[in-house]
């Protein structure tokens, strides 16, 4: 079942869109406009969310977190929109995708022109923290960059470990959500400690929600991911289950690697007999496991520092309802 | 003729090279080689010669601005990394494309890593005087992806006006010039009418190269441009020289656009016969002209300015060399 948005998160989006769209309006009319389409089809705002929890939860009032929000917002949303060109994905949430629809070097613009749009609504805030922000941000850019291409390269390999694939999954999910969960504390001046909590949160909680993300990718239905069934293991994604699958060595593990190395096309059927054998090889049940041992780390993290109380068990429920999308 | 790069040149590229490779030895393994191996076709470093002199231009030591000329140089480096995708080029100063020779993902990956470095390059000198250099790079780059916007859409449409075509190459060649002949004066906290004073010198330069290019583009030889002969009108590319031939209306116009709407392939004696009819209207010469008097509007904007005469020189001598390139 889809689970209701958390009152945390249709706020967050509330709050921010108004400044998401005013900066999103600085740009020319047709990088605007391609930004504005995909920035319509509504992602959850968890990003945003973290970003202004971060701030109220070293006292700061809400607005000063506005302009981390929307640009770790922007950064997210320029990712998507270059890394459903890469992986050639022709449709999000039940749309075509920007590629899909107005080509490759309309996506390629949209998407530079957001990355150079979240620097931008940092450095217009003008203070010292705001350029640690900037800071910060553009090394999760970096981390992200380095994710995707791991990514990628890992679709070309039959094996990929699962040290590696947990590498990969902390640049391409973890280093944005770390600097979400810690921009508002970072543009709020909060000391060093503080914002490692926060970061250190944000960073597990990325984990965990690529490992259920992962799962969704397997064993999710459509009407939740906004993807055909099965399309990881169609497109031969060596995610997180697959990885522990594969070194799992048994008998499913084994011929789920035989498996991987064919071409496809593949009927349903095909496809369900490969999610079994991610199963069998013990792929799902040490996903969910991992998943639910990240999210504790992660709660860890900032229980122990000096934040808001109240807020803290805001960002618990916002994590755990993250993580809880597949039940 | 291909005449030797000035003093200035060489000096720019041996000064700031061992900048531009610290930063490019920052990023993730994949996006570091692949940067690497484009900039190794080494570009002629005129954006980092500008922002050296900019530097001592007021007066500044140089190393103040070397910064500055890095993050420059990356700009314009992801740019050309992305638009050769976009644009299809397969070869570039006669080496394959980054993305031709290991794929579109890993050329828009690539990209978008040195755009974020650039930033990074910047911010890490934690100077206020930074964070304004930082703000007007990412506005220039905003100005060049529109640029490539306007180009990109320019290829779909029958007839492009000179004045559109003209603001076109403001953004996508004029912007990061401007950029890059005031960086290391906004570096160097420079009065804002100094700063005025060489982003102005930047632009009209830039108009300037960008028309020679487009000179370039249809008569200039594969040795000097290291493209094929005629390469902009076989992509029937509405270059300012085309445009400015479009908008004459006599015979050789009105044949012009009749040919510009057939879909080739094209003959040597097609691509010759085409670059005729755009001088026949008046287009080669009008472009030539042009490039003379925006030079000379670059020249007057720095010569009234309070700059040091002796680098007023070099910059001069720099921006004729530019211009001269097809002579």
């Amino acid at each position: 079942m889809t689970l209701a948005l958390p009152t945390t998160l249709l706020r967050a989006r509330s709050v921010i869109e108004p400044a998401l769209y005013a900066a999103v309006d600085r740009l020319d009319p047709q990088s605007r406009d391609l930004a504005r389409y995909h920035l319509e089809c509504g992602g959850k705002a968890v990003r945003p969310a973290l970003a202004l929890l971060s701030g109220r939860a070293v006292g700061a009032d809400e607005t000063l977190a506005v302009p981390g929000a929307v640009a770790v917002e922007l950064v997210h949303n320029f990712s998507l929109v270059h890394d459903d060109l890469m992986d050639g994905d022709v449709e999000r949430r039940h749309r075509p995708t920007v590629w899909a629809l107005h080509g490759a070097a309309a996506a390629i613009l949209c998407g530079d022109a957001m990355l150079a749009l979240a620097t931008q609504v940092l450095l217009d805030v003008g203070t010292l923290d705001a350029i640690e922000a900037a800071r910060q941000l553009a090394a999760a850019t970096q981390e992200l960059i380095r994710g995707q291409h791991a990514d990628l390269d890992f679709e070309g390999r039959r094996y990929v470990g699962v040290d590696e694939c947990l590498a990969m999954a902390a640049g391409k999910t973890g280093a944005l959500l770390a600097c979400s969960a810690a921009v508002g504390a970072v543009l709020a001046g909060a000391p060093r400690a503080t914002v490692r909590a926060l970061s250190t949160y944000g960073a597990e909680l990325g984990l965990a929600f690529q490992l259920v993300d992962d799962l969704l990718g397997i064993w999710g239905d459509s009407a939740t991911t906004g993807k055909p069934v099965g399309s990881d293991l169609r497109a031969r994604k060596k995610s997180l289950p697959v990885a522990f699958a594969l070194a799992e060595g048994g008998p499913a593990s084994a011929e789920l690697m035989r498996w991987l190395a064919t071409a496809g096309p593949d009927s349903d059927a095909d496809i369900a007999r490969a999610a079994n054998l991610v199963e069998a090889a013990g792929g799902r049940a040490w996903a969910a496991e991992e998943a639910t041992r990240r999210l504790a780390l992660a709660e860890s993290a900032i229980a122990g520092a000096d934040l808001d109380p109240d807020v803290v068990d805001e960002l618990v429920s916002l994590g755990r309802f993250v993580v809880a999308r597949e039940s």
